[in-house]
């Protein structure tokens, strides 16, 4: 499969994450060569775990699962969000139990080496904490040289966080990791809530997925059953935001986003109100779009684009 | 006049100050009862003398305007914005000088003498860095009780900055004071720039000043002159933002906002990239806008109403 984009993954195997790891599955566009777990959504070993059980009742049992960094670089793992994503991470939903055991290197280690394995083809999409990372980047400055592109779903530009008035999760949970990752000589796209919160999922697309005759696709549809009651009160009915999806889309290349300037993004790693927020300089766009000379951050503020209607059928076709 | 509001104006005139000006001494909702200056679009000794020049050519010259704090609370004046408001705060117009000098009282003090001569009635309208009310709030805690509203020009809530990525200028200047006054506990209603800048003063409603036969109303549309010069790579084409004259216009009560809920706000004190940031806490008001318990601060993020047109024909039959 020559043309296909050899992605690394990285994700705290999370509601969200598990349909993004399906549409990377499926995705005609993607070869998924690894997954590195970090603690967020669910400790980074439960996500390995939700990982490994999900790719082999997917029988796709043969991609490498790292388990990366269980706490972040300047705090521990403060114990996940169960009230998103259930107990186990996956919302409650108990899957067969693979075979598999989790990769012996850590998740930094595993990306370093694909970087070499698919040099200057490697597409990095981290969807949880981006610890794993910032390992990596410390261990091998050298990483962004062989990475061709970086998707992250994080932060907030000129939306309200979903952690405190103006973080989001995955920045919020290891604002120095995103700092780093940010300041990296690579191209990154950044989906931030100002686009993931605006393409979402619905109940009949959900049940689309319940319908299915394959238990992988069935289970999707399980897991996201507590999600959608989780987002019931922002959005007034049942139906879930499609954070992670959204940037897996990207990463495929699926849609060009509609709105997406480059520009400098700083992440706070304060203590203040504002820790974990990502400053966007947004300054100066009112007549339109406008990249900023140099800069290699793209962040993405709209995207017109049937994002939900392209998941479901990318994964009911895969 | 027992039915108009008694204003105490904190100001650093100011382009856009001396129309907040011209608009309070037209309006017949409002009595300018003392007007306070602090340093920010200029010194505050300059922005007492433009404030007294423009009193003396408008016929007004009987309003007590003290000179405030010349630095801000934990840093020294920074000498002012005379890229956007001229080298003298009024665009460069050299206006006739006016024999009435400063009132003798720091306008922390006259702001205090005000609240008891108008205890429970007065209006403070605040549209410059808030380091005269920060004063005001040390020196007398019960200053709110005798305080009917308050009225500010600041901050920027789910738009980019304009001294920063994220910060305004007028918070920006003084973060320390400008929490001191969101820590207080009074009625509050904060303009930012999510709505300040939504409002524009056209070039033809300049000219409509420049033919008054009145100097004083013919120098406010030569003090736009710079300003929107200023404005043209933002907008396109020859305007303005109305900043202070729309917090003006609210204090009047001349509109009522479309969209101002009252949520916890507090301003990025620290020294990192969110320095001076107002972050207001808009999580939550998807379906519509939702009020905090017990929270007396609103945010006014739109407000659908005619502000220049209305601006400009109270001035004009002022």
């Amino acid at each position: 499969m020559p043309d296909r984009i050899p992605v690394y993954l990285d994700c705290d195997t999370g509601v969200d994450d598990s349909l993004a790891l399906a549409y990377l599955l499926a995705s005609p566009a993607v070869e998924l060569v690894g997954v590195g777990t970090v603690s967020g959504n669910t400790a980074a070993a439960q996500a390995a775990r939700n990982t490994l059980d999900l790719l082999a009742l997917a029988g796709r049992d043969g991609i490498p699962v790292a388990v990366g960094a269980h706490d972040h670089l300047d705090h521990p793992y403060d114990g996940g969000a169960p009230h998103v994503h259930g107990d186990n991470g996956i919302g409650g939903v108990v899957l067969p139990r693979a075979d598999a055991e989790p990769d012996p290197r850590t998740a930094a280690q595993l990306l370093v080496d694909l970087s070499h394995t698919y040099a200057g083809r490697l597409h990095v999409l981290a969807i949880g904490p981006l610890t794993n990372l910032a390992h990596a980047l410390a261990a091998d400055p050298s990483l962004p040289d062989r990475v061709a592109a970086v998707t992250v779903m994080g932060g907030a530009a000129l939306v309200p966080g979903n952690i405190s008035a103006v973080a989001e999760a995955n920045v919020y949970n290891d604002p120095q990791a995103a700092a780093a990752l940010l300041a990296a000589d690579w191209d990154v796209t950044l989906a931030p809530l100002d686009v993931t919160l605006e393409h979402t999922l619905s109940e009949e697309q959900r049940r689309m997925l319940l319908a299915d005759e394959r238990p992988f696709v069935r289970a999707l549809g399980s897991i996201l059953d507590h999600y959608f009651d989780f987002y019931l009160p922002l959005y007034g009915q049942r139906m879930s935001a499609l954070h992670d999806p959204l940037a897996a889309v990207l990463a495929a290349g699926a849609f060009t986003p509609t709105r997406a300037p480059r520009v400098p993004v700083v992440v706070d790693t304060g203590t203040g109100p504002g820790r974990g927020q990502t400053i966007a300089d947004l300054r100066g766009q009112r007549l339109g779009p406008r990249d900023h000379d140099g800069v290699r951050t793209r962040v993405v503020l709209a995207l017109d684009a049937p994002v939900a209607e392209h998941l479901v059928e990318v994964i009911l076709a895969g």
